[in-house]
């Protein structure tokens, strides 16, 4: 009685896990240094030393009873009330502990919330280009995900095509914001007109309609760009945080789901999230993890390091005719590929041990995706291959 | 859209957590150490010093990129291969990485087993006594939990009824050994008859029928008790374990599913679990821990700690006329209430601050539940509070 569903998605393709094997094998022939492997978002700058300071000193200092022991359902009390601290500094809502649910990281948050706000059938819209593990993660609730297409003028929101995509059956919107693989920052313009739609369809439709937004590269921006919050804006916003990328602690699966203190649900839909829990088997991050991070909640691991990969690589890719938009944050960028198929764009890229992902994977044909949270030696000697890819599409 | 099912979950009353919340206001009133709270079956010896000592180390030695990256969807390879080489050792069975998936403690790795072997509206079965969680697990994956009344000679397997309910709906069989709230030890010739039971009708039904054997507790057994290995025994079984108990590290959230290398579809199965988690927003582990705990495989807690409670509390329960099958193994103990109604029992044990769960909370109504994981004076201090409660049953 092997499940069907989960046997076809074993048989489907993942491009970017291709990618990533090729790289592995291909490693193994040249040398590691010598693959120019940009197609994983893994993060590549080190943690805070006071995370691991924080941990040390737990270690030595704590009873381990207490800090080994079961944490509450929703999340440890006082690391739930410091995150809610955290954001109500920082944003100026009222966040307090009844707010917050403590999650295995991002994958994690998204799966308690699509599950609180939709039922199976139900319709969630998300923007491309768009991360394409939203696929799985919300077909697998029940619910259907739909994408609608990218604005490819500046990476922000097709208006006309949401607005006519935005029908009785959805329920919410997922946003990634700064996102990947773009590397943009949904504007204030944008999100107060996504707001907008929301709230008049909400009236027109007679239901509520959520926005998910998806934030763990919030604190990854450059040349001091601000990121709206979505929460600040649109009343009935779940926030879904992964402190993965801003700590570089992608292994320890550790985020949290905030709902908006001005969602009259809030505090119901957090307390459905420890409902949720059971039936998925979730039951809180490591005690220990939630502990260290709310140590350090206010720090970063040192992203001026994405800023000084992105302005090489930028401006190589643009003295080399590359068309790109300027990423304001993330570590990704998403260029133009020089010929229709960005497929065969992406094909062409191994033959000089570039590992570039085709934008098809993101729901936008015709980009790529370079993940740049690598060494930056390692860019600066890719330079060469990105020459004689630039020369042979001349 | 506030989703129903969940809300309706929120509204129905948890007798063990009445209980907590009634324990936790009474010790505010008169203190922590006068409230003998039976009632939960969190952990009170220290994780193996080893444990610390391996988390210590690798925090100040390892490269934090490898300490704290991205694990693999199926877990770590070499915390996988840890696990597959303790388990060959002790069971002498083939066991290679292949069929090692590494999840977030015993929640996730049921989540995960129940998700790849039953389809929406399948049936699986259990046998009272059993956890009340798996409830809402079974039911919020579709399927059905169906529960065989408990042996209550000897809380093994009645099997006439075992029979009656092995009907072809049913597509797994879930099985808890040691047994939580029991304390027994499922015997070789029950878990041969389980084996025999199911083999049979595998090919009445002409399906296959899988056994998902919950075993947090496999290392927690007194008096040199053997613990019939089921995947030893039944080939297509699903071992579901955690450290949680083993280890004392329940909030830590770290165990794994182990396919019988004897199933012929063992390495699909893990391999579907990799697919399971995209959708439940599992993926993986902490890194960390997954590596810490692969340095302590073959450590336990100091388990003695709990034979020494259950011969105290055992004793003293036989001793005041209460009547009771001493436990094999777990920190569990449950006897009969000396009333017919437990619920109206434990009701009256709360006057004495004794805090017990009634069997109607493990499909065993008519029983109590003591969970002695507790510092063992304080089992000492609590002999005058039973003696006052048989004192009232006289």
């Amino acid at each position: 009685m092997i499940v069907k569903q989960y046997q076809e998605m074993l048989g489907a393709k993942s491009v970017i896990r291709e990618m990533f094997a090729y790289g592995t094998s291909r490693a193994k022939e040249i040398g590691y240094d010598n693959v120019f492997d940009y197609s994983l978002g893994n993060p590549s700058v080190t943690v805070p030393e006071a995370f691991t300071w924080a941990m040390t000193d737990m270690l030595q200092k704590t009873e381990p009873a207490k800090l080994h022991g079961y944490s509450p359902s929703l999340g440890i009390d006082n690391v739930r009330e410091a995150v809610a601290a955290s954001l109500r500094q920082r944003f100026e809502i009222d966040y307090i502990k009844d707010h917050i649910f403590m999650t295995s990281g991002a994958a994690s948050s998204l799966a308690h919330a699509f599950r609180a706000v939709t039922e199976p059938g139900d319709t969630i819209l998300t923007f491309a280009p768009y991360f394409p593990e939203y696929g799985p993660y919300v077909n697998l609730t029940g619910a259907r995900l739909k994408v609608v297409p990218p604005d490819l003028q500046g990476f922000q929101v097709d208006f006309d095509k949401f607005h006519a995509m935005l029908t009785k059956d959805v329920t919410a919107v997922l946003l990634n914001t700064p996102n990947n693989p773009s590397g943009m920052v949904y504007s204030e313009k944008t999100m107060q007109k996504i707001a907008r739609m929301l709230t008049e369809k909400e009236k027109e439709f007679g239901h509520e309609i959520y926005l998910i937004s998806d934030e763990p590269y919030r604190e990854i921006v450059f040349d001091q760009t601000e990121v709206p919050y979505p929460a600040a804006i649109y009343d009935r916003t779940i926030t879904c945080y992964s402190f993965s990328k801003s700590l570089s602690l992608p292994g320890e699966r550790i985020g949290y789901v905030a709902v908006s203190p001005k969602c009259e649900k809030a505090k119901l839909i957090i307390d459905i999230c420890g409902q949720i829990s059971r039936g998925i088997g979730h039951n809180c991050p490591s005690s220990i993890i939630q502990m260290a991070v709310a140590e350090v909640l206010d720090l970063t691991a040192d992203i001026s390091i994405y800023e000084t990969n992105r302005n090489l690589l930028y401006e190589k890719l643009i003295s080399l005719g590359f068309s790109c938009i300027k990423p304001q944050g993330t570590f990704y960028m998403f260029p133009k590929s020089p010929e229709r198929d960005a497929v065969a764009f992406c094909r062409k890229a191994m033959e000089y041990d570039l590992l570039l992902v085709p934008g098809d994977t993101f729901g936008c044909p015709g980009y790529f995706r370079i993940a740049y949270c690598v060494d930056t030696q390692k860019i600066i000697r890719s330079f060469t291959a990105f020459e004689q890819l630039a020369l042979y599409y001349q």
